[in-house]
């Protein structure tokens, strides 16, 4: 039976999202959720029933079957006519205004009762960050052909555009690049050729600005910082066990890898001149500058997927103890474990709001303490080590792959992980208890792009998104050739260095 | 030292190749030899070394190290640079008068002395037909979400169009389909999809026919054939020990399997109502008596690679029988045995002219024999048993992959069981004693296609032939979808049927 709930909302007030608007704002979210259709006939079990059996699944996520509920739940010749019947028709909800209520949608109250049921703006607002994090790995040159792999494939002016991002409304102010001192297992993509763009970094993330039409539509200028991840979680994450490093001057400590990757530099390269963090640093500091002589109000949003949640979880640190007074949310995907309990509560007391929304059946959420060896295609459970010295940071969305239809059942690790899959679960989300929410909008054969997670009815084939012959192109004599790239999207730190607002 | 050799022609007359100008022919061909740079310093091992050496690499390929000599003779830096070099150069040689030689290039001396070294016009003429071979995996439907999974992805009037193969001079008149009444593991591709064209049938390859300026330059009117085979050698070959089949009313004898395929046929299906067999045969006797009307000289050249290689043999054993004064030839490209002795004297009593292309590294035309086993990546050496039951036909052109400096070292069975892999060592071949040719023109590019065994230097991606995205398109409102297949490439039984000369 689907019954509307109302919103038991805690008026939490904190330096970065307290508001005059708040018990207007109140109003308007519980009016949200009226049109939010829940099924709470099921009985919810306690928290200790839930780790237990968290635990258990864990270790036995082979042999898990799912329950007959999930099984009733999941028609997936439903599915197929469902999705079909949505070909013609819009891929994404209609925007509405959120100027008023944007500080409750970032975690002004911890996300409290926006989550369970979820409610639909803040659904809404977790895709278009979603996506703009997925945009680092579509636009990701993996070429190891190429002399740009590991670069870009468009500059930043081009880059929403080749997307198809343009709707969200942000333009792409500045790309980041990060290198890293230490070994880090398979992190940086490499070109085989001798002659690259660069021997030492990658391309890392960016920068990107809303518009004046959005700005107006969230009620504030928000500054997106997405970071890139790995879509393969693979042995380097073998390293993060090891070693925890002082952040700030508390006892923060987090991740030596992490934080290599966000701090390091070298004189000696082209694109790490500076590092990654001082790169974002000095462009959120004129982004704010710039907006703030305007007399706008500003938010920063930090996204990013697997490793790329990591980092911008140090960015947010990084951020926060820089800007004291400015709103600073994460909204992560698939991150593992960053810091121990000090970094946490660090980032609490500087009103760092951070959702992670995980995937109970995605293992990097759990690392550290999971050790994940993708060649033996099993993990062994390190949890009574690890888990009480890392710690996750802030409120989480908790998916769960069986709720979907049309997934696959079965242990695709790589597929769980894959912020495609996320952005899926996350359109399809309605509540812990309810089923996938028939009405979502989003393209599902995205979901497919890398992976093999689609069920076959769909016809969507696996690993669909790929250049026509990888990007070899017959020249006037026949010839398979790899086309020069445009000048305009070969990167340069000259180039890198000239934006404007 | 690279000398000029003379030719040591044999006058061997039999019925099919039987001409006046075979004198005439004679000088044709010496002179063409002048050409030839071979390299004949070293000495080569007499047959019974050479037996035992092939046996030796056999069962060692895996640690089997290329001699100094091999090493030698591959420069990749080299190739790169010769690669880099001939990026704006034609990808064929010139096409030359065969009129009066065409009988010695198809075997009318049993390819005596036209093989070691290679003779440019046969090389010419095997790349043709191998690229008619080759034609039958670039156009067939791989796709299983596909309802049309298992036919050709075009009519037979746009096939060369569509393949960039116009340049030789042929038509296609008809399309060939087969199935088989034996459980055959994995032969037939299939469809996912419940409503598919076809649920018995593949398309198993095509008749084709010389246009009026290729026959006035090869000096008859060539009927091709061309088998469809299987890239990936399988678990099906395990079936062939089996058991082998009489095929006319003599001793001879062929392997079950194959011959299921070329012969099988069942009136509830709709593409084999007719066999294989029938639908060839019946062509073939169109085409020779709306030829033979006209008063032209007419040829059958029957093509294929691995399995199709198999059914080019038996096809041709069918068409002997037939068509007593035809001249057939068989040009086939790592196919594995087929028959027995008797199979082999019929086909020789008959004048059927086989010449079978093999690589040494390739296992397959060691088949039956040898036993592959994809999945545990290993193989067993049943030469004991099976090698005296089945036997090869005609002769042989023998290549190795170890001569090209383009092609990676190691042990890569599909790939150099891979028909691009055949075409490329072909066109690079001299003579088993000289290295690769250096002014061999075909797109190296091209032995990528499906496979990885180019050096990493070239820069062409592994299996880079493939469709943008899959074939799937974005519609109007940005949904991912398969596109219908155009209408006038949907394969059905009533267009078949309806070809014109």
């Amino acid at each position: 039976m689907a019954v509307a709930t109302t919103v038991n909302y805690v008026n939490h007030r904190c330096q970065r999202f307290s508001s005059a608007n708040d018990n207007k704002n109140l109003r308007r979210v519980t009016a949200y959720f009226n049109d939010v259709a829940i099924n709470d006939g099921d009985k919810r079990p306690n928290k200790s029933t839930r780790l237990a059996k968290s635990i258990s699944n864990l270790l036995h996520l082979y042999i898990e079957k799912p329950s007959l509920r999930n099984f009733l739940q999941r028609d997936e010749s439903d599915a197929v006519s469902q999705a079909e019947a949505k070909l013609e028709t819009p891929t994404m909800s209609p925007k509405e205004d959120i100027s008023r209520i944007w500080r409750d949608i970032h975690g002004g109250s911890d996300w409290e009762s926006l989550l369970d049921p979820l409610h639909p703006l803040v659904r809404r607002e977790i895709i278009k960050y979603g996506e703009f994090a997925q945009a680092t790995y579509d636009a990701f040159d993996f070429d190891s052909f190429s002399e740009y792999c590991g670069s870009c494939l468009f500059n930043r002016r081009k880059l929403f555009e080749k997307l198809g991002l343009t709707k969200h409304g942000y333009d792409v102010s500045k790309y980041l690049y990060a290198m890293s001192q230490f070994e880090i297992p398979r992190w940086l993509e490499k070109s085989y050729v001798t002659d690259t763009w660069s021997k030492d970094s990658n391309w890392m993330g960016y920068v990107a600005v809303s518009d004046d039409v959005e700005s107006r539509r969230i009620g504030r200028r928000d500054i997106v910082v997405s970071w890139r991840g790995t879509v393969l979680p693979s042995e380097w994450y073998e390293d993060m066990q090891q070693d925890l490093e002082p952040l700030g001057h508390g006892e923060a400590k987090v991740e030596r890898g992490f934080l290599s990757i966000y701090k390091s530099k070298s004189i000696s390269t082209r694109y790490n001149k500076k590092s990654a963090s001082e790169q974002v640093m000095e462009e959120v500091k004129r982004l704010m500058t710039f907006y703030k002589e305007k007399g706008e109000q500003i938010s920063l949003t930090i996204t990013g997927h697997s490793l790329g949640g990591a980092l911008a979880l140090l960015n947010a640190y990084e951020a926060a103890m820089t800007f004291p007074t400015l709103p600073i949310s994460v909204i992560s995907f698939g991150a593992p474990r960053v810091g121990n309990i000090a970094f946490r509560d660090e980032m609490h007391h500087m009103s760092v709001k951070t959702l992670r929304v995980t995937i109970k059946q995605d293992l990097v959420p759990r690392m550290p303490g999971i050790v994940f060896n993708e060649t033996l295609q099993k993990f062994d459970d390190l949890t009574g080590t690890l888990e009480w010295v890392y710690h996750h940071v802030g409120a989480e969305l908790k998916l769960d792959v069986r709720a979907s239809p049309f997934l696959k059942r079965g242990s695709n690790f790589i597929g769980i992980h894959h912020p495609e899959t996320y952005l899926h679960l996350v359109d399809g989300y309605v509540s812990s208890t309810s089923s996938f929410r028939s009405d979502a909008k989003r393209d599902v054969a995205l979901v497919n792009k890398y992976v093999d997670m689609l069920v076959n009815d769909l016809r969507i084939p696996p690993c669909w998104y790929q250049l026509s012959n990888k990007g070899l192109v017959s020249n006037k004599f026949g010839r398979w050739v790899r086309p020069k790239r445009e000048p305009e999207n070969i990167p340069s730190p000259i180039q890198e260095e000239s934006y404007d607002l």
